[in-house]
C-alpha cells in the first residue's frame, strides 16, 4: 500500500487506456464522483456534494471541484447516478449549471428525486431512465446496470465496458439477504461479469472497517411492533426521508395497532409522494392522513413520521425538542423513536435533540438502546464476498474516509488481488488502466468548493481559517484617524470588539497604551497608515496576551483625513 | 416525573432538615458538584469541569458556577472526592482560588492527583486521606466511604449520615465483577447501609440507557495479546493518562512479547508516577525506558503508551498523525491502538487522527473495530442491582444528560421507588430532605462559568453568541469620519471585512451604495454618529442578504473629528 506523495499531472493517456479521475469520496463520505476518460469521451458517475464539518464553520455544502473537466464539459457522455442519496446527486445541480444538456442516466426513482431538485434550481434535464439488466452504450463506454440493495430503494451498480477492458463500481449497497422488496443485490451477475473479466473493480468501503454482516432491515419490524405495542400516547418516527423501506415498516406498524400517520417535514411528504407514485411505498387505504387532522386525533391513534434525524435544530423534529413546532408540542409520555443512522459529526446535534425531547417527558430510542436502525453498507464480511464473486484483476476501494479505504485495500489483499494492483488513492489523483494494469500516474489540483448561501466558491481557505479564529477568539477592532500630512492623531484610537468578553470596559487599560505607541512612533517619524496599523497591532496583541492569554484577530485601521 | 417548570428561590430550610444542591453533573456529563447543607454548615462533594463543545468555541474549560455558596465558604467543612477525573477534581483549584484552606477529603490517588494540579496552581491544600470503610465525622456530616471500581483506581462511594437521614453518593462506578486489582464495588456495604435504611440514593446515570452489564476489564489483556502478537513494526497505544489498569494491561502484554515500553506525553508520564510510588502500577524491572532509548530501538521491541485519545490535536498522538512529533514519525506498518472511550463531541477530532494516521500506512485498531475498551460506568443492569441493594427511600439520578437521568428515574421506578420519590432535577434545583421526603423546593441560578486563557467568567453568553455569528459568517466592518459640527463625512466609507469571501473585491459594489445613504442620510439632516451608524448597518446588511443570502455580523463606526 502506498503513502501520500507528491505527484505532478499525469501523463497523456496511451491510446487504448482507460483514465479513472476520482473528484471525490475518497477521504471523506461525500461528494462521490468519478470520471472515466476514453477515446477522449468522459462518463461521470455520481455527483454528490459533502457535508461540512465543524472546522468547515458556516458552509452550507461541499461540492467536487469541476476544474479538471471544466472545459472538457462537451466531452461528457453522461452522468451515471448510482441512486438518489444527496452525496451522490446533490452536485448535479450545480454542474448542470456549468451545461444543462448533459444527459442524466439512473434509476426511475433516482431520476425522480434528482428532477424534483432540478426544479428547485429551475433545470429540467435530459434523462434517461434504465433498470437492472439493461445495457447503454454511451460513446465509447458499454454500460451495464445491476440491482444492488442499500438504504434506498433502486439503487444500481454499473459496469462499464471500454477497449482497456471493464470496470465494476458498486456505488453504494449492501447484500441484504432478506430485503423488504425483494430486490436482492445480483450477486449472481457479479459472478457472471467475473468470470468474463473485471479489471478494475471500485467498491464501496464505508463499512469495511466493521466485522461481519448487517441486520436484515425486516428485523427493525418486530422492534416497531414492539415499541408501538408500548405506546399510550403519541408516536413520533424519524429518519431518512429517502428511506423508503424504513417508512414502510413504519407505516405497516401503525397500521397493525390502529394508528394514522402523518408525514412531516417537506422531503419526507415529497419523496414518500413521489415513492407512493413509483409503487416503491404501499399505503393503505386511509392510512396517511393530513397534519391538521392528525393533530385532532387522540394521542393513541396516531404516528408522526419525521425527518430530522441528525438533529438539525430546524428540522421538524428540531422545532419539537426546542417546544417551537407549530403544530406538535411534546408531552410527557410521548415515544420518539430516531429509526436512523447517526452520521459522524452529528452526536452533539442529535442528543442535544434527545435531551429536549427528554426534558419535555417524552421517551426517546434511538439506536444505542433499541434496533431501530441497520446500516445500508456492506461491512467486511459482505465486501468479502463482493470480492470473491468478482475476483478483479485491479481494486480501487472508494467512498470513504482514509481508514475504510485502507481497511477495504487490506480485504482485498487477503481474497488474493496482488499488492501492487491495489490503487489506494486520493481525490485527484489520475488513475490509468492500461494492457490490464492500473496504476496511479499523476494528481490534478482538487480543492474543497464551498457554497454558502448563495454563492459558490468565493469562501475559500482564507475565510474559513479567519472564520475559525474570529469562532474561538473574536476580535478587537481599532480605528484611528490621523491627519493626513503630519501624522497626528486628530481621532481615536476607538476600540471595537466582538466575541472577547463581555465586559464592555475591558479595553480600558489598552487605550492609554495604543496612545502611548503612537506618540512613539510619531515621535519616530512614522506617519504611513500601513506601519501605524502594525504598531497599533503589536501594541494590543501584546497587552491581550500577557493579561489573558488569548489571540484574538486584531484588526486596526488607520484612517487618513 | 417532572417537567421543567418555573421555580422561585427555596424557602429556609427547616431545622433538622438536609438539602442537596446540585451545582452542576446534572444535564451534561462533567462539571460533577453537589453541595449538603445541615445544620448551617455545608459539604461538597466533588468538583470538577466540563469540557466545552462545538457551541461554546474558544473556551478552555466550564466551571460550576460557585455563586451560591461564594459568601459561605466558612461553612465548608471539606470537599469529597470521589475520584481524580478531571468532571471531578478539575474545579478544585478555582474554588480553592476563593478559600485555600477549605480541606479535600479523599483516597490516596485521587489527593495526589488534584495535589500535583494544586501544584501547578501554586496551592497547597488541607487534606484527609480516607479508604473504604473508613468513616470520618466531617461536622454535622458522618461520612463513610465504600470502595467502587470505575475506569481510574482508588475511586470511593460516600454515604452521609445526617440528623435528617442517610444519603448515600456512589460517585462514577461499574461493578466488573473480575477487576484487575480485586477491589470490587463494595456491593456488601451497600447492602447493609440499604439494611440500615437509605434516605436518599445520588447514582452515576451515565450508562443508564445502556441495556446490560459491562464487560470486565481483564478481557481487553487477551485482545492485546493478540495485536501484540501480530504486530511486526511498532506498536502505539493511546488511553487517558489515568486509566491505570488499561496501561497495566499495556505493559502485561508488552512484558509478554518482549517489548520496551516508553511513555509518552506530559499526563502519562507524571500520573504512571505516581501510581507506581502508590503501587497501583506493577512495573516489571527495566519493562519502561526513555523516550529517547526507545527511539533507538529496533521496531518489533518497543510500545509506546501515550496521551491523545480523545483526538486532540496538540497531543502526543495527535502530533504524530500530522507528523509533526519530535521523537515518533508514523511508518508503514506501525500499529496503533486507541483503547479508550470516545467522548460524545470528539468524534470528528478522533477519526481525524485516525485518518492520519492511516495515511501514513498505520494499522489503527480502535474500539469499533476491536474490544480495546470498556466503559468505566455501570449500565442498566448494574445500576438495577445497586438499586435492589440499597433500596432508597428517595433517588435522584446524576451524573447525566437528560436523556441519562430521565432513563435512570425509569430504572428507580421498575425497582419499586415510588413515582413521587424520584427527584429528577437540573443543576441549581434545590432538593430538600425533610422528615424522610425528598422534594425540589425553588431553584438559584446555575449559569456555565467559562475558563478562557487566564480569565475565568469575563467570557458569558454574549461573547459566545457573537463568536458564533462570527465563526459561522465571519464580519465586515466600515468606518466613516464625519465632520463634528456638519456630519459631513470627511473619510472613508472604509470597508474591513474577515472570514467573509477570500476575494478583497467582493466590497466593491456596496461602496457607492453606502455613500449614497450617507448622503440621503445628510439632507434629511441626520448627523448624529449612532443614526449613521444605523444607516450603514441598514444598508450593508440589505446589500449582503440580497446579493449572498448571508448574515454576517456588521460592525459600523462612525467617527467623528
Amino acid at each position: 500500500m502506498t503513502v501520500p506523495a507528491d505527484l505532478g499531472p499525469p501523463p497523456p493517456l496511451p491510446a487504448g487506456g482507460l483514465r479513472v479521475l476520482p473528484l471525490g469520496g475518497l477521504g471523506a463520505i461525500g461528494r462521490n464522483m468519478t470520471v472515466f476518460e476514453a477515446e477522449g469521451r468522459l462518463l461521470i458517475v455520481d455527483c454528490g456534494v459533502l457535508f461540512p464539518e465543524a472546522d468547515q464553520p458556516g458552509v452550507d455544502l461541499i461540492l467536487p471541484d469541476f476544474t479538471p473537466i471544466a472545459d472538457r464539459l462537451d466531452d461528457v457522455e453522461a452522468i451515471v447516478l448510482t441512486h438518489g442519496h444527496e452525496d451522490h446527486i446533490g452536485g448535479v445541480p450545480y454542474l448542470l449549471r456549468l451545461k444543462p444538456d448533459i444527459p442524466l442516466v439512473g434509476s426511475r426513482f433516482t431520476l425522480a428525486l434528482i428532477e424534483a431538485k432540478l426544479r428547485e434550481h429551475r433545470i429540467e434535464p435530459y434523462s434517461l431512465t434504465v433498470r437492472e439488466g439493461q445495457a447503454e452504450q454511451l460513446g465509447p463506454f458499454g454500460c451495464e446496470f445491476f440491482a444492488v440493495n442499500h438504504s434506498i430503494p433502486d439503487a444500481l451498480a454499473v459496469a462499464i465496458r471500454t477497449a482497456a477492458g471493464t470496470v465494476l463500481h458498486t456505488g453504494d449497497f449492501k447484500m441484504d439477504q432478506l430485503p423488504l422488496d425483494g430486490r436482492l443485490t445480483d450477486l449472481g451477475g457479479f459472478h457472471r461479469i467475473g468470470r468474463e473479466g473485471v479489471d478494475l473493480l471500485l467498491s464501496d468501503s464505508t463499512n469495511a472497517e466493521v466485522p461481519g454482516f448487517v441486520t436484515a432491515e425486516r428485523e427493525i419490524g418486530p422492534v416497531l411492533d414492539d415499541l408501538f405495542r408500548n405506546a399510550t400516547k403519541r408516536i413520533i418516527v424519524a429518519s431518512f426521508a429517502s428511506h423508503v423501506h424504513r417508512v414502510q415498516q413504519v407505516l405497516d406498524a401503525a397500521h397493525a395497532h390502529g394508528r394514522r400517520v402523518a408525514f412531516v417535514g417537506r422531503s419526507m411528504v415529497r419523496n414518500m409522494g413521489v415513492a407512493r407514485d413509483l409503487k416503491l411505498l404501499r399505503i393503505p387505504e386511509g392510512l396517511v392522513v393530513s397534519l391538521d387532522d392528525a393533530a385532532s386525533l387522540p394521542p393513541e391513534r396516531v404516528v408522526f413520521m419525521s425527518t430530522g434525524s441528525q438533529g438539525e435544530p430546524m428540522s421538524a423534529l428540531g422545532r419539537m425538542a426546542s417546544r417551537d413546532h407549530r403544530h406538535i408540542t411534546i408531552e410527557p409520555g410521548d415515544t420518539i423513536i430516531l429509526a436512523s443512522s447517526l452520521v459522524p459529526g452529528n452526536e452533539s446535534a442529535v442528543y442535544r435533540v434527545i435531551n429536549g425531547l427528554a426534558r419535555w417527558g417524552a421517551n426517546v430510542i434511538h439506536k444505542e438502546v433499541a434496533k431501530v436502525h441497520v446500516s445500508g453498507h456492506a461491512p467486511a464480511g459482505e465486501l468479502l464476498y463482493l470480492l470473491n464473486a468478482v475476483r478483479p484483476r485491479n481494486f480501487m476501494p472508494v467512498h470513504g474516509e482514509w481508514r475504510h479505504l485502507q481497511a477495504h485495500a487490506r480485504l482485498a489483499g487477503q481474497t488474493g488481488v496482488p499488492d501492487d494492483r491495489i490503487v489506494l488513492c486520493a481525490d485527484g489523483d489520475v488513475v490509468d488502466l492500461v494492457d490490464g494494469v492500473a496504476r496511479i500516474t499523476g494528481h490534478v489540483e482538487n480543492h474543497y468548493v464551498y457554497v454558502d448561501g448563495l454563492a459558490v466558491g468565493d469562501v475559500g481557505e482564507t475565510a474559513l481559517t479567519e472564520r475559525r479564529i474570529l469562532g474561538d477568539e473574536g476580535f478587537i477592532a481599532v480605528t484611528v484617524v490621523v491627519d493626513e500630512a503630519t501624522g497626528k492623531v486628530v481621532g481615536g484610537p476607538f476600540v471595537a470588539a466582538r466575541g472577547f468578553a463581555d465586559d464592555p470596559t475591558a479595553f480600558d487599560p489598552v487605550l492609554p497604551l495604543i496612545e502611548q505607541a503612537l506618540d512613539s512612533a510619531a515621535a519616530d517619524g512614522v506617519i504611513e497608515p500601513r506601519q501605524l496599523q502594525q504598531t497599533v497591532r503589536r501594541t494590543v496583541g501584546r497587552w491581550v496576551s500577557d493579561t489573558y492569554r488569548r489571540r484574538p484577530m486584531i484588526v486596526p485601521t488607520v484612517l487618513e483625513v
